[in-house]
This record gives C-alpha cells, structure tokens and sequence, in this order.
C-alpha cells in the first residue's frame, strides 16, 4: 500500500505525474503546506523535516521528491525506468544536477513572475535568477541537442524528474527561446497527460524583508 | 582507470574521501577554479556546466559530487557501500537532503565567516545561515539520537556524504552543541583518516554587491 502526503500545489506534483505514468494504485492524504498542515505532529512522525511530498510504501518512508521518483521507477516501472546501473546511476545525476543547478533559481523567478503579490515582485531578481539559470540551461540544450530524451530514445525518470523541476519555466511563461532543443523536450514531456497537475502549482507567499530576503531561497 | 577532476579545496574533497576509504587507484587532475580552469574548453569537454568535481570511469563520465560517491561506492564499495535496494534508496535520500537543506545555507554561513575578506562578512547572514539550518539540524541529530550511522551501526557513503556536506561546520567552527547526537556524529566522521582533506578547503571570494548577492547562493 503506498501513501502519498503533499498537495498538488506543491513538489508533490512531481511524484504524482510518476504515480500516474506507473498507472500505481495510491492514497493521496494531500498534507496542505499553505495551511500548516506539515507542521501537525502526525506528518512530523512521517517527515520530521516538515516537507511535502513524503510516501510510505509498506516498511519504507521516504522524503525527498526526486528520490521517491526514483525509488518507484526502479520498484515498479517498466518502459520509464532506468535500465541497469548506469541507467540508474545518470537517471540520479541529472535529478541531482535538476535539483543544485535549477530549483532555487527557478523559485526565485517563480516568486518574483507568480507567487508574491504583485506589489513585492522585483522584475530585477527574475533577470538574477535568468542569468543563474542560463548556464544550465545551455547545458541540458547542448544535451539534448543529438538525444531525443536525456537518457536516449525513450521517455524515462530522468525527463520526468527534470522536467518536473523545470515545470515552472511554462507555469511562469519563463522565456527559453534561445534553447530549442531544451524547449522541444520540455513541451513534450510536459505534454504527456499524467503531467497535467504541475497546472495546479498556485498559492501566495509574502515577501521577506530585504535583510531576510535570502533566507526564501537558501 | 578512474580520472577525478577538481582540486581538493572544492566540492571534490567529498570525492577523494571516498576514493580513500575505498583504497582505489585514481589519476587525479587537480582542475582549479580559482585559476577557472574549470572553464577550460578541454574540462568543459569533460563536464559542460564547468563544475568540479568530475569523474571518468572507462565508458561513464559523471559529475554531482555526491552521485559520483553513490556510484562508487555502489561499484567498488565493500564495507561502507549500502546494500540492497532500500539502503541504495535511503543514502540517495539523505544525499538529495544534504545538498537540498544544507548547502546553499552552510555555503552562505562559510562565506561570511571564512571565504570573504574580513571586511566583507556580514554576521547578520551567519545568523540567517545557522536560523535555516537548525531545522534540518534538528532532523539529522534526532535521526542519530537511536542509531550509530545514518543507515544503521556502520558507517557508510551516507554518513560519508553528508558529512562532507557538513564539513564546513568545523572548517567555519559553526556552533552545533544544541545538536549533540549529530555533533558527536559528526566528529566521528571528520575525524576518519581519508577524510582529513577538507581541510584544505580554503580560497577567497568577491562579496556581490546586494542588489546580485542572492546570485551567489542560488
């Protein structure tokens, strides 16, 4: 029996395109962060970090939506699971490099473009957080320039976990023109039906004061 | 034949502790990026996001400091490698927790206490750095209150990774006594004769000025 804790509108979005890409049977206990809900003692005993998403699967809790991605696919899946070790082990790289090299640029393009109020956006930090994501993103451009999907010809954990990551770029209209090739990819990975809910990726969250600022994004 | 790329005052000491506690032979290329050799179009070749450290082993070329000690010790590994598919699963979590919690904020406390000029550290930020990091502290130190090593009563690339992450704790003298399953876990780690080259992690870097600084930690 597997259970998953997260609401859509949160990384929780990620494990469940997997779940539905696996056709997986789930409970969906959607634990609401805008709320507080993480916060409850009863998820605390399930994630002490207080995070969305977390999944028990029988005798195994797991945090860290990336990883949970890649446990499933490797116990369940079929034609998107990594193939073998070295499968497994580029399927963990690029979530890894998803998670250092894009994921809090993203979010401070996604604060500043969507989810402060419009008085507390700084169209500044979204060119900030182009620039950092410019690098990265001639780099999975360049990759997948002579591939079809990141790991070759077919569809895999590795897409799904990097595109997952990189949801926001159409979620925030964030331009990337200047990398067909990563662009391409993208829209079709975020094409895919079980994909649909990173749509629901919506809630409000204040500014910190400029002292505090960085904190959002450490 | 396994080559390493990155000098060992970089993310690349985390590499050559592992490759160290496996007693494996390597040629190592010390790529620097102070010198920004790492932006060397020969390197770039190797890892096109210009990043150390890096790793070619025969056909697999891979970057992620931390995958490439997964890998490894997955490959090579004999006493400190996880076994089975559940300890492969919980080391990647606590990898993708150490790089996702503490690095950005621990990378933001070492700057303010060692990696800037005096006159640019700022203890405001070391107080913001240690403020996010006392929860996933929280975590780690009540994780080890009941267990010896992160996967249970022998030290693996679990503890192996995140302890490196967690070096600059004692490279910065970060003040952790609040944590003392963690401390004393962390102390056992650091103190493993392969680990004693984060210690050279020592190198100077430019303040941005404010209106760019949070491109530093992103």
């Amino acid at each position: 029996m597997i259970t998953l804790y997260g609401t859509a509108h949160s990384r929780t979005h990620r494990v469940l395109w997997l779940l539905r890409e696996l056709g997986l049977a789930f409970e969906h206990i959607p634990t609401d962060f805008v709320t507080r809900e993480n916060r409850d003692p009863a998820f605390l005993a399930v994630n002490p970090n207080g995070r969305v998403p977390a999944l028990v699967d029988g005798d195994i809790t797991l945090w860290e939506s990336l990883t949970i991605n890649l446990y499933l696919s490797r116990r369940y899946g079929g034609e998107i699971a990594a193939r073998g070790f070295v499968e497994e082990t580029l399927a963990m790289q690029w979530s890894m490099w998803a998670a250092a090299e894009l994921d809090k640029a993203l979010f401070l393009a996604a604060t500043n473009l969507r989810f402060f109020a419009a008085a507390d956006r700084n169209p500044d930090d979204v060119a900030l957080a182009l620039r950092k994501l410019s690098r990265p993103f001639a780099v999975l451009d360049g990759w997948l320039t002579d591939r079809r999907y990141i790991l070759g010809d077919r569809f895999t954990v590795a897409d799904l976990n990097v595109a997952a990551v990189l949801s926001l770029v159409r979620l925030c209209g964030l331009p990337v023109e200047p990398y067909p090739a990563m662009s391409q990819w993208l829209g079709g990975c975020l094409d895919r039906p079980a994909a649909d809910d990173y749509l629901r990726l919506d809630f409000k969250l204040s500014r910190l004061p400029p002292e505090n600022y960085i904190f959002m994004f450490l």
